[in-house]
C-alpha cells in the first residue's frame, strides 16, 4: 500500500464529528477515511481531563493499528484536554477542531475585531477558544456563549424547524447589539445550525465552521507532506463503541451520510 | 432528639430534585429537610449501573450519618437502579420517585385508559416506568417518549418563555390524537414545565407530577410511622459535591427556592 493509500482517522465522543468528515469527504473525495465515534462515553465534556486522556489514547491506539496517516480529532473537549498525550503515542500528524477554527477566524479579521465564541457549556467553562484566540490572534475582543440546546436540536433532527431558529434568536439576538464581526461554530454539531445562526446574525457576521477549517487545514497537511490520496473516490468505513444502530440512522437523517455497516469496537 | 425531629434526606444527580424538596416543603411545613445534589458527576442517565449504585450508596452513608428517619431517592436513574442495594444498607425506609408516580396514574385511571411517560432518554431507554406500570397495573396502556430538550430548556430557566411551548408542541401534539387519558412527569425536571405541558394536552388529560406524589407519599409513611415532625417551621439545609453557587442560584431562579450557604461534600 502507498503511504497515500492509507487512511486518514477521524475521531468524535458520537457523532458531532461528522460534520469533520462530510467535509473532508467533500474536499478530498480521493481520501480513504475511518471515523470513530466513542458513542458508548459519549459525552467527553462532562467528564475528567484524565478519562478523556485515557479513551482518547484507547482511541489513537485503535485507529494507529488501521493504518492512518493522519488523525483528525473532532471532538472539542478532546482537542482541549489531550492533544499533547495523543501526539506523544502517535507517529503520525496529529490535528485538533480549536486550532483550524481560530486560524480561520484570525485571517477573516486581519485587523482586529469582535469574536464571539459558541460552544457546550463544556467547552465554553474549558476557555479553550479565548486561550487560543488570545495566543493566535491578541488584538481579537473575545466573548464565549455556552448554546446547551444546540446539540440536543441537531440529534432531534429539528435544524429546519421553527424551535431551532426561535431558540438560535434566544441565544443570539442579545449579541447583535454588540456588533460582533466573526462568529465561530465551537462544536462540531453546531455547522448543521448554520444557515439559522448566520439568519440570526445579519450578513455582516462572518460564520467560522470549525469542521471545515479542520477539513481545509487536514488538506494542506496532507499536502506538504506529499500525503494527498488523488484517487477518484475514496473509502468509507464508520466504528463506534456502542448503538451502531441509531448511529448509521442519525447519520443519515442529519448530515445524509449513508454509511453502510457500522462496526462496533468495544474497549 | 426525638425521632420526629429528626430530618428527611432527599437526593439527586443535580437539582431536578428540588421539585420534590419544594413540594414536601409545601406538604409538610413542619419538616427538617436535608438536600443533597451529586453535581459533580451528573447526569446520572448515562452511566453505567455499577456507577448509579456506587454514588447512592455513597450519598446514602452521608445522609445517614446526619440521622435521616426517611430517604427519598428524587432522581429516576438511582430510582430505577439503585432502590435495591440502597435499602440493603440504609436503617430506615427509603422511597423512590418512580412508585409514587405510577401508584398515582393507576389511582387516576381506575378503569384503565392510556398513559404517556414523559422523560430523559435514559430514563425512557431503561423501560422502568413501563414495567412499574406493568405490574402495578396490567389495564394500562402504556407509551413512553423522551423529550432531551426539555432538561436544558429548564436548566436555562426558560420554561415561561415561547420556546418551551414550542418544544413542548413538537414533543406532544402527536399523541393528543392517541386519547391519552393520563401523562407522567417522568423526571423531576418535569414539573417545573407542568404548565405549559398541560396546555399542550388539553384539560382532559391529567398530568401526573411524580414530584408532589412522591411527597404526598413520603407523608404517608412518616405518618403511619408515628414520625411526622409537626412543627412550625422545619430547617432546610443544602449540600452539593461541586458549583455550590450555581445550585443556589437556579434554585433561586428556578424554584423561588432561597437556599442560603450550600455546603460542599466531595467524595
Amino acid at each position: 500500500m502507498k503511504d497515500s493509500d492509507r487512511p486518514v482517522g477521524i475521531f468524535d465522543s458520537g457523532l458531532g464529528g461528522l460534520t469533520v468528515f462530510k467535509a473532508l469527504r467533500d474536499l478530498l473525495p480521493g481520501e480513504n477515511l475511518i471515523y470513530f465515534g466513542d458513542t458508548a462515553r459519549v459525552p467527553y465534556g462532562t467528564k475528567s481531563a484524565q478519562a478523556v486522556i485515557s479513551f482518547s489514547s484507547e482511541i489513537t491506539r485503535f485507529l494507529l493499528e488501521r493504518r492512518i496517516k493522519l488523525l483528525i480529532v473532532a471532538c472539542n473537549t478532546a482537542s482541549s484536554l489531550a492533544l499533547d498525550e495523543i501526539r506523544k503515542i502517535s507517529p503520525v500528524p496529529v490535528m485538533g477542531v480549536i486550532k483550524p477554527g481560530v486560524d480561520a477566524a484570525a485571517a477573516a479579521l486581519p485587523h482586529g475585531g469582535r469574536v464571539l465564541v459558541t460552544g457546550t457549556t463544556a467547552t465554553v467553562n474549558s476557555r479553550a477558544y479565548s486561550r487560543a484566540l488570545a495566543a493566535a490572534a491578541p488584538a481579537l475582543d473575545v466573548t464565549e456563549k455556552a448554546c446547551p440546546l444546540f446539540v440536543p436540536i441537531v440529534e432531534e433532527g429539528w435544524c429546519s424547524k421553527p424551535v431551532a431558529a426561535l431558540v438560535a434568536r434566544e441565544y443570539l439576538a442579545p449579541f447583535r447589539r454588540r456588533k460582533i464581526d466573526a462568529l465561530i461554530l465551537g462544536c462540531t454539531h453546531y455547522p448543521m445550525l448554520k444557515r439559522v445562526i448566520a439568519r440570526v446574525m445579519g450578513p455582516k457576521v462572518k460564520i467560522v465552521d470549525s469542521a471545515r477549517a479542520a477539513a481545509l487545514a487536514a488538506r494542506a497537511e496532507l499536502e506538504s507532506r506529499g500525503l494527498l490520496n488523488r484517487g477518484r473516490r475514496g473509502a468509507s468505513e464508520f466504528v463506534v463503541s456502542d448503538a451502531p444502530e441509531r448511529f448509521s440512522d442519525l447519520a443519515g437523517r442529519l448530515l445524509g451520510i449513508r454509511t453502510g455497516r457500522v462496526a462496533v469496537k468495544r474497549f
